[in-house]
């Protein structure tokens, strides 16, 4: 399809990949992203794209896992945060955005859900809700593009049970979605014992991307594959569960599963009425992945040294087209959508060579190029990005072949 | 599908829906929508669905008229709003959300665009983008549920044109989309002709739902057909257009386009480079829509004494499944979702009158009754809420018949 008309338009590329590109420069300078200030960005159509792909894995994992999407407002009022004491005076620093201290504007959403469930029957439960908003920090050190921002789409997820056992219940089935998402984006990640810090709780979990530019360090065992945080452990010489030899990695953080228990529930006075007539705190959990946060960290740790390098399942389109002939793309362009497939292709040039560097930094997962040779003998060729494979292909058959790759 | 059984469990409907209960009423009783703060509203699962599904119409529409959607941050530089001039000191009520005048909250994004679009080509051009956010104004006097609140769910668009021609076709084209956008939603509109206002300009049209309770006041002539805002002509013995007889109308709005000239481009210094060397500023244009508004406006314009009644262009789903056996229910239902079509069945009550009647005040386009009858004959009976008309059929042919009228 032709977005890439208008898109492509707006942005220049660079020139030759440095090493040394970082994967923010390389997400602005190919226009998925913009940045509007320090710690604010503009998604743009590419970068958005990509964005509700990722939205659209983890909709139905956790649709599939019985949670029900909601959207909380995004002004709270502090007096909730005061219950639960975690509006300090003055603010701490996520809370700074403020009207007269009338209104917060939300850095996380466990004092609204909770207050918006409140008292419930043993009957109604368990219930578990999530949405996928933006939350507001107050960054001081923003980095990475997308990685450290003033504000992000975040998703985040709570669950209500009558007892500790339904809780933990819900938190396994909770983690195995997050796996089911985790493993549908395709980048290798790892799952790691954590602190619970401010959030409250005595169980927790953190999903890691390993990339020298992570900000966690973590202790892999290379015997049993356990992960620990050095943050949570500290230092050790040894594998706290199996004694084997540890190595130190760094991490992205791109998950993170709480059992908070009553914390939340007790201060707000959320509770359940069991069959006996008492009543006691409900038992949460609450879960979140760092919606736009994974465009960086997706882009960081699939780029290899010829530019940005997406996994299928989340690229913005996952063919360019790439000819001298500007018609001839916007026809095979419309043939492949017309099969089910997203394409794009690239109208600012008609120099082959710079327009295959400019896919190939771009990380469009197949390149589809109508060359030198396409008017004699009608060959055209197809690059895949991840392998470097190329497979000759013709009019007539290059439909079938990206439907096996791309659809199977 | 069963979403219903989670979120069924929280709401205990109304009484019988008194003639004088508020929609707004009825979306919060009904668990659409849940009021979190003075202008501020959590939109249950319900209500997200039917926001996502007019998010779906509007996305359709826009995409097909060569629009791309991006998402801009929703903290603004203040600097840009001084440029244009639309910064006071002290800030007007929409920018009140500040830290130390570092930062806004968008009530809307001319600035944004205007500014990350800067100076292009004539080449670069035509240009329309558009996103669907959330915007932020301090309102003083919140009211309608979701009608005038502080922060809520916008579409925003907007064209950049080398000339003014080019600018009044996208003006024509972008009117065209949301001809089709409200044209499909299905409720009755009127277009009329508006004030500029502050955005700058000269050519504005509103989209107006009719409605007792809108704010508007349109004079709307019985001969041509013609529609005026009294805001913008005063009051008028007859039609300005015909001379024929005026009758006075109330409006809710919830769409305005705005061809914007050099209004923002001027003062952004965002400007195009002719084929000839010279430059100029941009052409504009600003189109907007309502889209959590629209929940509320579609609501207010569709219900009846009865209750709510959804068009089933926005419905959260389709059917409502009412059986005293719930594992009936939920074999239709699955049933049902097996053909493609959403279903909800309410768990929490085996009183079969009690449950026709919360469906028919929740405005479920069909209701599928397995009553009394069901357990001798086999018969299932269809209610079509909105003509009340009742048809008979069976467990073997209901698919069929709500396939021939969901789907077709």
């Amino acid at each position: 399809m032709a977005w890439s008309k208008s898109l492509a338009k707006l942005f220049s590329p660079l020139g030759r990949v440095a090493k040394d590109t970082s994967t923010a420069e390389l997400l602005s300078t190919h226009g998925f992203v913009s940045q509007a200030g320090s710690g604010i960005y503009d998604l743009l159509p590419l970068g958005l794209k990509i964005q509700h792909n990722i939205e659209g894995i983890v909709r139905r994992h956790l649709n599939a896992c019985g949670s029900n999407e909601l959207a909380l407002g995004s002004q709270v009022n502090p007096a909730i945060w005061r219950r639960s004491g975690r509006l300090e005076d003055p603010p701490s620093p996520e809370l700074q955005f403020t009207e007269n201290r009338k209104h917060l504007l939300n850095p996380t959403g466990e004092e609204q859900i909770t207050t918006l469930v409140g008292n419930v029957s043993y009957r109604q439960l368990p219930l578990s809700f999530y949405q996928i908003t933006r939350k507001y920090r107050n960054e001081l050190r923003p980095r990475g593009g997308l990685l450290r921002t003033r504000e992000f789409l975040m998703q985040d997820l709570y669950t209500f049970d009558e007892t500790r056992e339904g809780a933990y219940t819900a938190y396994a089935n909770v983690q195995e979605a997050y796996h089911g998402i985790f493993k549908e984006i395709g980048v290798p990640y790892v799952v790691v014992e954590a602190e619970n810090g401010t959030m409250g709780g005595d169980l927790s979990h953190e999903f890691h991307f390993l990339a020298e530019q992570g900000e966690d360090h973590i202790l892999h065992c290379k015997s049993c594959g356990n992960n620990d945080q050095v943050e949570k452990v500290g230092v050790l010489d040894s594998c706290r569960k199996c004694g084997g030899e540890l190595s130190t990695v760094n991490g992205i953080e791109v998950g993170h599963t709480f059992y908070l228990g009553t914390r939340y529930s007790q201060p707000l006075q959320a509770s359940v009425t069991h069959s006996d007539g008492t009543s006691s705190p409900l038992e949460m959990g609450c879960y979140g992945i760092g919606v736009s946060r994974l465009i960086s960290a997706i882009a960081e740790v699939s780029r290899d040294e010829h530019g940005l390098c997406w996994p299928r399942s989340v690229a913005a389109a996952q063919v360019c087209v790439v000819s001298k002939d500007l018609s001839l793309a916007a026809e095979l362009s419309d043939q492949l959508a017309r099969a089910g497939i997203d394409s794009v292709y690239d109208d600012r040039t008609p120099q082959l060579g710079y327009a295959l560097r400019v896919a190939r930094e771009m990380g469009w997962p197949y390149v589809l190029v109508a060359g030198r040779n396409y008017e004699k003998t009608g060959e055209l060729e197809l690059q895949d990005r991840q392998t470097g494979e190329v497979v000759k292909t013709t009019r007539e058959s290059f439909i079938d072949l990206l439907v096996h790759k791309v659809l199977s």
